[in-house]
């Protein structure tokens, strides 16, 4: 059995415990959190629920320790910290940071024996990986990469931010047409606008003036002004009721040659009824390669790119040539 | 630079050679043939065609020899006895023997210290690893494989041994309805007929009994009476004309949940202009990584299972981290 403990108890977490369930070589050893610990109900049984600080102590008893943080505020400082006393994996998704991340965590881990998994999940994670084997495949060709219909927590904080706003979700899209045309063969520049819209839900505050409010949505820059957004004002109730989905999913396409005359198309799709249930269910198939790998004497940090499939699936290795190869 | 060698030259060598050419970090040393070298003109200048016999001889100028035979006759001997002398890659892809030739590839590479990786390609190969992604994220979930639109030269050829038969070209079909039924949620059982049809082109034998061709077609057990068959005759010159493309793909869907409440769906897709072409530049790739890998140490046997996808790409991983992960 790996046992798992995990780090910071939202809906990541949530996801990550119910994977836990799901998987029959895996045990979770306790939770930790920064809130206080008699405040967080759990979904197992017969787990602790414990004060962040007090994970250390729990060194000799947890094999992986799976960091739910947010990459905004909490996995750049986690992740290398609790490398130095943890096998660790985090889903650590600030693409541009990623470098970054990757030597701070490198280090701590290498210099205590550790093994530590970053950018778990499946954008970055599943996505990544299916770049680099459409790439290995078909070397030189172009990828693309599409996100949703899901919702954006960052653009939705943006949208929240505006004055007279009480409450918004906003909902990423990606344009059939533009996949269509690459699922054709087409390798077409396309722009920001020409790959996603954005489709907002906005609750107004009493008495807001709300077409300024879609002036000030449509036009923020970065966020929405080099998309065609839409913008709809409804209830808090309706918001609420119809819109509390953490549904998401995505594309990553490939169109490459093998020869002038021979191109080939390569698509790889999520559709995910929840988004953090998902990630949460490939961090923990992380954390089974990271057992893995650490036993066999590796150390330092890793991506999914650095992982072989086998080590990521319960399934031993013959069985997997008779049935999965 | 990874120095390759090529035995035997068919399609698929020639798929090999031209990824060969879209890959900087490779060059090819020779290719080795049962056919008088002579008759061999091959698409690189410069390169030797050499008898396969003489292969042994050129042990330490090739690092990694990539086995273009067939999986029917040549590979479940060729890639033993090749693995006792080089490191090898084949495309070994009759799925009911895999186990058994990956133990006496095993064995033959592992006493002689090199590194052999079978069964690469797209089916076994990528689908194969597709298989296992997607239920190391979704364990417990269903997976389907469906194959086309593309030629089966097995069933081609089962055709062309029919009394009367001059040539035969046969499709198979993958049912658009079943692939939608998987990527709304469902997790039907289907039959065979419900997941492929069949297409068949037939050059009948001048006076030959076109009824009783169909009859012995469509009837034919194993081969095509457990699906719907449809038979077209042809003239041999619309034949050739118009059923030379070797043109394939496929899809492998997995739909599983993530809690009782969130079903997910996984989809992989190729579609090929040349099946051989993509092969060999699968085949390429695989290269690359046991090279890497038996630098690293590795002997033995392994699949496309066992290679960390960084090891397939020619980017470097701090290049990785910056634009791919």
């Amino acid at each position: 059995m790996v046992r798992i403990g995990i780090m910071g108890y939202g809906n990541l977490a949530r996801g990550v415990e119910s994977a836990i369930g799901r998987n029959s070589d895996m045990t979770l050893k306790a939770v930790f959190t920064r809130r206080n610990p008699e405040t967080v109900s759990i979904a197992t049984e017969g787990v602790p629920v414990l004060k962040s600080e007090e994970a250390v102590n729990y060194k000799d008893e947890i094999d992986v320790m799976i960091l739910c943080g947010g990459s905004a505020n909490d996995l750049g400082e986690q992740t290398p910290y609790f490398a130095q006393y943890f096998n660790v994996v985090d889903s650590f998704d600030t693409h541009a940071k990623i470098l970054q991340h990757y030597d701070e965590t490198q280090r701590a881990a290498e210099d205590n024996g550790n093994l530590a998994a970053i950018s778990c999940g499946w954008d970055p994670g599943l996505f990544s990986i299916n770049r680099i084997y459409a790439e290995s495949a078909l070397p030189g060709g172009t990828t693309y990469t599409f996100w949703g219909k899901g919702l954006s927590q960052g653009h939705s904080d943006a949208i929240r931010r505006i004055e007279g706003v009480a409450d918004a979700r906003q909902y990423t899209i990606p344009v059939e047409e533009a996949l269509d045309r690459i699922r054709a063969g087409e390798t077409p520049e396309l722009t920001t606008r020409e790959k996603h819209t954005r489709e907002c839900y906005v609750v107004a505050e009493e008495g807001a003036d709300t077409e300024a409010i879609r002036n000030a949505i449509v036009n923020m820059p970065n966020y929405f002004d080099e998309y065609d957004t839409t913008v709809h004002f409804i209830s808090q109730e309706e918001l609420d009721r119809n819109h509390r989905s953490t549904a998401h999913g995505g594309f990553v396409l490939h169109s490459g040659a093998t020869a002038p005359e021979y191109s080939n198309v390569i698509e790889y799709s999520l559709k995910l009824d929840s988004n953090p249930y998902f990630t949460g269910s490939v961090l923990v198939a992380a954390a089974r390669a990271v057992y893995r790998m650490r036993n066999e004497g590796r150390t330092g940090c890793i991506t999914m790119a650095d992982i072989a499939p086998s080590y990521l699936i319960e399934t031993d290795s013959r069985s997997l040539l008779e049935t999965m190869i």
